[in-house]
Formats: C-alpha cells, sequence, structure tokens
C-alpha cells in the first residue's frame, strides 16, 4: 500500500470551514490521501483583499494568492446572497452590506446581525410574491502551476420577514430554501451542506480536484 | 381668443417639484393653458404607498390613484439610483436604502445623508473601473379614464468616493454624469433639468401628454 498525501490549502482562517470541506468531499479525502490545512498554517502569507466584484473573481484571487505563496493546490470561496428585487444584492457585499454602521470592531456575530437587519429593512415593504433570493458560491481550485478549475453553487429560496433559528450564520436565520418551510439556520450542519451553495459548488469542483491532484500523487 | 385651462395633478406634496415640472414642459404650459397642482391641493387623498418593485410600477400606482380620487390627468415619477455592481440596488430603494437606522422621525436631509454614506461603504472597496450607476426615471400619467403613457429617463455617470456639491439631494453629491468631472450637486436647477433622468422622462412623456390633454380642452 503506498502512502500517498496530497495537501491542499483552503483560504480560510476558520478550522470550522475545513472540516465542512472535508465532509463535503467525503470519500474523496481518503480515496487521495487529501489533507487540508488552513491558511492560518501559513501565518506570513497575508489575507488577500476581496476586491472583485463578483463571487468567482473574488474566489479566484484569493486562491490565487495562496497557491503562489504556498506552492500548493490551494482551494477559496466566496459567496453571499443575491435577492432577486435588489438586482443580485448584497452579493459579493453580503458580509460588509451594512458598512462601518457595524464597525470594525464589531464580532462577527454583531456585523451579522446589523447586515441581516439592515436587508430585511431594505425589503419590509416588498411583497411576499417577490421576496425571492438565492444564496450562490463560487469555489475555485488553483494549482501551484496556475491551472485553475471553477465550480458554482446556488441555492433557492425566499426572504421572510421575522428571522428564525440559531445554527448557520449570516442570512440564514430569514432564508426559506424552495421546498421547505424551515430557514437555513434550523437546518442541522449536514442538512445544510447537502443542499446549500456551498456544498453544491464544491461537490461540482470535487471530481475535478480529484483529476488535478492525482498525477501529483 | 379662446379661454382654455387644464388641469393636471401631480403627485407630489413638494412645489419645488411642480415648478421644476413647469419648467420642463416649457412653451406646453402656455400652449395648452396648462394648470399643475400638486397633490397638496386634495388633503383627503391618502399618499400612495409604494410597494411595486419597479420605478413604472411605482409611478403607475401613484398616478393611477391620484385620477381616480381626483378625477382629474395624473402625473407620477418614481426614480433612483441604480449601480451598476450591485445589479441596479439601491433603484426603488433608493429613498430607504439605510432602513431605519435613519429614522422615521428623521428629516429628509438626514435621511439624505445616512442613505448616501450607506451606499459609500458598501462600495469603499470597489475600484474606479467598476464604479458606473445611472440616475433612472420612469413617469406616467393616467388620465382620469384609465389611459396611461408612460416615459423613463436615465443619466449615466459613476459614483465618486468623497461627495461634493451642495445643490440637489439623494445621491447627487457622490455621482459624476458622463462627460463632466462636476457632480450633480454642483449643477444648477437650469443645467441639472436639461441632463437628468427626470428631465429627460418628464420632456420625452410630454408630447403625449399634450396629445392626451388637448382632446378635453
Amino acid at each position: 500500500m503506498t502512502e500517498r498525501r496530497h495537501r491542499l490549502v483552503l483560504a480560510t482562517h476558520n478550522e470550522h470551514k475545513v472540516h465542512e470541506l472535508e465532509q463535503i468531499l467525503g470519500d474523496l479525502v481518503d480515496d487521495l490521501g487529501l489533507e487540508i490545512v488552513s491558511a492560518a498554517a501559513f501565518p506570513d502569507v497575508p489575507e488577500t483583499p476581496e476586491t472583485e466584484v463578483t463571487f468567482v473573481g473574488n474566489a479566484r484571487l484569493k486562491a490565487a494568492a495562496l497557491a503562489s505563496a504556498t506552492g500548493l493546490p490551494a482551494v477559496a470561496d466566496d459567496s453571499g446572497l443575491a435577492v432577486d428585487v435588489l438586482g443580485g444584492s448584497p452579493g459579493v457585499f453580503s458580509a460588509r452590506w451594512s458598512g462601518s454602521t457595524s464597525g470594525a470592531a464589531a464580532t462577527r456575530h454583531q456585523r451579522d446581525a446589523a447586515n441581516l437587519a439592515l436587508l430585511l429593512e431594505q425589503v419590509s415593504d416588498v411583497p411576499d410574491a417577490h421576496r425571492g433570493a438565492a444564496f450562490r458560491c463560487a469555489a475555485v481550485l488553483v494549482m501551484p502551476d496556475g491551472r485553475e478549475e471553477i465550480a458554482e453553487g446556488e441555492v433557492r429560496g425566499h426572504l421572510i420577514r421575522a428571522p428564525r433559528g440559531t445554527n448557520g450564520f449570516g442570512y440564514d436565520p430569514a432564508f426559506v430554501p424552495e421546498g421547505d418551510n424551515r430557514t437555513l439556520a434550523e437546518y442541522s450542519d449536514a442538512e445544510k451542506n447537502a443542499i446549500s451553495h456551498r456544498g453544491r459548488a464544491f461537490r461540482e469542483l470535487s471530481p475535478r480536484l480529484a483529476d488535478a491532484l492525482r498525477p501529483l500523487g
């Protein structure tokens, strides 16, 4: 039995997201002998600012910077909520929708709450028939030689008026996926991975990730 | 010389907007013997909430309600700023973009300032090449018999980072029309009417307004 190890770096400092990606990739992790490490393992590599105006652009920017700095295959994703009646906004601005009103010193939880409250106020007069929205995600793999693979995922649903649920983060408590009446914040982690925009993007990326890594093994 | 008078009601409580429309319609006012009155002349007619999700939808809603309540030809407009990178937002939400953070009791000037500050924060990381935007306006005439005429106007430009100028209102201080380097808040009223989204929409509506009113004279 050959001992193969592929290291893959994920552009996040959040270990929970590493674990989430391992769950989404499933058998591929064992199959490839894949070790997923977070960007936190490379403290000298500065975080890439998200200056692009599309999910793919931001994910590519982050993955390319990390692959270049580490010499490892790198995966990054960018995601957000696209509200129909706002023409796809907040989109790439989802995490900074309320601007500095939530303050640079605010916790992630406080920023999430401020962003969600602002969005629901903005669309408070919008009738139920026009409250459609989608969570979208772009996942990009960049190889050390510069080759890249892009995958996108989406989950459609609608915005409710009064947030419910305590799992998840961001806009999850106000978003009800199509065909359900629970919010994403009322899903378990496993349920959410099965239908979420991130889950779908990473599963779409998965076979191409395998094809790209195998020849290196 | 026949003494003809056509009364037209404009869906606003702002007498400045009545004067602005008279200026935009120009000779047509004398030609038709047109008397433009504001909705303030009908204190018993409740203000129509803007519950539609397009400029045309809101303008039609307001004009139809006013024509029905007064028995007069009614004109309404709805307008806002459409930022490219936000997929056309704030759009119909331009006047309430910062939600209740600016407070229901706030003055128009305070709400304007809060909306502008929030928008500029949201796009603060967006590079110059992606800061395109347009002011858009829909103007709708509804006749007492229900016939309607719709006109739209647009002025394209881009958002700057630091607001300039004291004329105008709303997002004017951050918007530079194409081919200029002044903001709309640095234009005189007459200069602004000549190129603005509202000026263009009303001038497009003007001949159709004349055609609709003349047979009544």
